[in-house]
């Protein structure tokens, strides 16, 4: 199954014809690597995110959650190393004026160089760029195109601007008066809105370490290359969790929060196989130890999510840049220090394309007699958009009337959806196709004797029960 | 109570102090007009958002969500009449460089001649201001200021430049490739999010006029002077409806719409006379009919939420922009048209002002042995950022044990929160001061016969109720 792009295009194509998911500002032709989601990708989307956001903060007592903006101080950002190493190399060819990450440029005569069978020498050319990449050697990084003769595929000439680094976050000017203007970004990382309200929270909310600070959140990036659906947009929504503790103990909760984690993603119904662990190697600057969680989407393992050990690099970045001191006081060992920081970030739109990825199946249901098949996304029912579809059998002799009456029992409770027209057998595939888990059919026989037919997603068995069980019948599949 | 500063003052202290809303990027000294949610603003704003969107969507079977993205193609906001007329006419002191909105400027000048008991001047003078900014007349204000010699209040002399119009939405540049980057806008509304989806929304989810399309989410207004804490934010969230029905049908419409938002609002446990509506007599250039819902804030009667019926004016234009047809075939009467709009537009941020300031209660409690007092947030029980503490009288005896495992059997089902420090007094009055309605606490007779005190927020009063008992006492507050 893995980097199957035909179950990838159909699962896109899917999201868009049963409103999961819409390119966005599509009567416009689109905006590229941004999406909107439709009727039933916002509901979905709003599922994973209460399911994490329960998980996170009411179900752990020393959890907190905040909700910080998107516009930040400038300085943060200066803080967090954001305005000066957030960047990419890129380069410009200066006949066709196109302009391209330098990184990608080489990568593609490594690609060049495998498939004439020199192996031996792509290889070395990889090696010599993750080196000069590391060193942020741009003069280095221009030779090394220089001497692979790498040209433009436009003007098909090698005629190159020096190199330069091109920041990844968005600028905008806040205010109008010239003089109080100033140049803010929108947000990289949803993380920094946790650390800068580190006292606030801490003191306000008289927590104590170890402590966490939950937040779901949009943030931004420039991707010059952004691609693979909604699994790397330049606008998209984090779901992080920065968690303080006494330095030292860093190890420890490192390897609880994976575990943590993991027990998350297993708990949607995922089987383990489906993900694996990634250990970097290569660590970032502000980084003690670090990992993705990912899962194999059809387009291969990817990361979902990440936890890493910051040790104290936020808080005490804040602390030079703003000398306010960020420190906590703590009784059980009479000292003062500033925290070390685990933090578990996952992306949310990845959630997303993770929990459709996995639910979305193609069944051949085709009898001897007939051909047919069905496309179902197999939900965990709390993550379904709908959860009880109610469909009267016929429009008539009051078939109708009592299928309202179990509408309006039931969606107070739960999101519900009420359909009475087309055959039944179809009413039932476009239910399967958005991943409803149970649909109930009101018939002749329901006026009599005040049952109904209660038929399951999954296998499509259908079983007779009393109309007064349907709502506990799908809550108690809600629950756990 | 109406215009108390003092009591407003009040609010935005203790929503620092506990925890509700905290200056955005504080320890760097803040950023103008920008707010961030603690930890228990963040649970109230959620518990609003959530309570919205299940009464607009889950209880009406008509109306589906969307999540568009913030990013949107920038021809939208030509077709939206954004880009040519979502601007202040401003003018720059040439001697200071301090730019002013003009309305301002005239206004100041306005006060002044009232305050000089010429009251048949200032009202001409606010006439012919009208006039002129209703007609875009900038030539004509920069004259006007002139002639009543209005001058800087920096500078002091009235060495103006011309009047310029400014515009309010914040832009950024996408891509970073120089011929394929492109200026784009962060939405100013949530409204054209829902427009250029409708035909999606209305074919994927095959949505029957009339239907509703609701979406809550940021917006971005570069407002010149925005100030009153976080009734009026430069990055705010807005809760909207838009409602397609059939042209002929939007006086029915409006009508209903108003009614059913008040219904809503007197359903947050507000008293209806500190609502009114106020009918708008100059309408914006897209609107047939227009009003607001005005709450009395203590800074007096200000919109919480207007409703707009908008006629075809936004999906006339996107047709006309993108050349994709956006209409409707109506079966019922077997025509084709392009629906009308009924718009709810209700600002986030701003209902929870009004929920603070609503909840926000100072009481006097002494007795004539002893001064005492206390600051109660009087939320309804379902926007309480926590429904119930679990309190062990003291430390010892086991008591917090037993707390522990109601904890255990609450904590899944509704937010707890567990506190064992301090005296019970105190614990009670600082749950008063986060708005939880109910506190339970574990004393020695729990022990003997399994029951607990139940402690009522609003009137402190206190009884004994069987342990087995909370958990459906308090989930009996939160329905309904």
């Amino acid at each position: 199954m893995a980097n199957d792009t035909n179950r990838f295009q159909a699962i896109i194509s899917h999201c868009k014809e049963y409103g999961f998911i819409f390119p966005s500002s599509e009567i416009y032709d689109g905006l590229s690597a941004v999406y909107d989601y439709g009727q039933w990708g916002s509901e979905l989307k709003k599922n994973i995110k209460d399911h994490w956001w329960k998980s996170m903060t009411q179900l752990n007592e020393n959890i907190v959650g905040i909700d910080a903006a998107i516009f930040m101080h400038p300085t943060t950002w200066k803080a967090s190393g954001h305005v000066d190493s957030f960047s990419d190399p890129m380069i410009d060819n200066k006949d066709s004026k196109k302009r391209y990450r330098v990184d990608h440029l080489i990568e593609a005569r490594i690609d060049e160089l495998e498939k004439e069978g020199k192996k031996p020498e792509a290889d070395a050319l990889q090696a010599e760029m993750d080196r000069l990449l590391a060193a942020s050697d741009l003069p280095g990084l221009k030779t090394l195109i220089e001497t692979q003769k790498i040209k433009c595929g436009v003007s098909g000439t090698s005629n190159w601007t020096d190199v330069r680094d091109f920041n990844l976050m968005f600028s905008t000017q806040l205010g109008s008066v010239s003089e109080d203007a100033s140049e803010i970004y929108l947000r990289p990382e949803t993380a920094q809105g946790i650390f800068v309200n580190f006292l606030n929270v801490q003191k306000t909310g008289r927590m104590k370490v170890p402590f966490g600070i939950a937040q779901i959140g949009k943030a931004f990036r420039n991707e010059i290359v952004a691609r693979q659906f909604i699994f790397r947009m330049r606008e998209f929504e984090q779901m992080e969790m920065q968690f303080f503790i006494r330095p030292g103990t860093e190890n420890e909760w490192y390897n609880y929060w994976k575990e943590a984690r993991m027990k998350w993603h297993l708990g949607l119904g995922i089987p383990a196989e489906k993900y694996r662990f990634h250990d970097h190697v290569k660590l970032a600057h502000y980084a003690k130890a670090a990992c993705d969680i990912e899962y194999e989407f059809p387009i291969g393992f990817k990361e979902v999510e990440g936890i890493h050990s910051r040790g104290d690099f936020d808080l005490k970045n804040h602390q030079e840049y703003s000398k306010k001191k960020m420190q906590y006081f703590d009784p059980e060992i009479n000292q003062n220090y500033i925290p070390y920081v685990i933090e578990t970030s996952i992306g949310l739109d990845r959630t997303v394309l993770m929990v459709l990825s996995e639910a979305y199946v193609e069944e051949d249901l085709s009898t001897p007699e007939k051909a047919d098949s069905r496309v179902v996304l197999r939900f965990p029912p709390r993550l379904a958009p709908i959860k009880l579809a109610i469909l009267p059998l016929t429009k008539k002799d009051g078939l109708p009337e009592l299928a309202r009456e179990i509408m309006e029992a039931c969606k107070p409770k739960f999101r519900c959806f009420y359909e009475e027209k087309d055959a039944i057998g179809k009413r039932y595939r476009r239910m399967d196709a958005i991943g409803t888990p149970f649909c109930v059919t009101v018939d002749h026989q329901s006026k009599e004797d005040a049952t109904v037919t209660i038929r399951y997603r999954d296998n499509m068995q259908q079983e007779r029960i009393p109309i007064s069980e349907v709502a506990a019948i799908v809550n108690r599949q809600l629950e756990g």
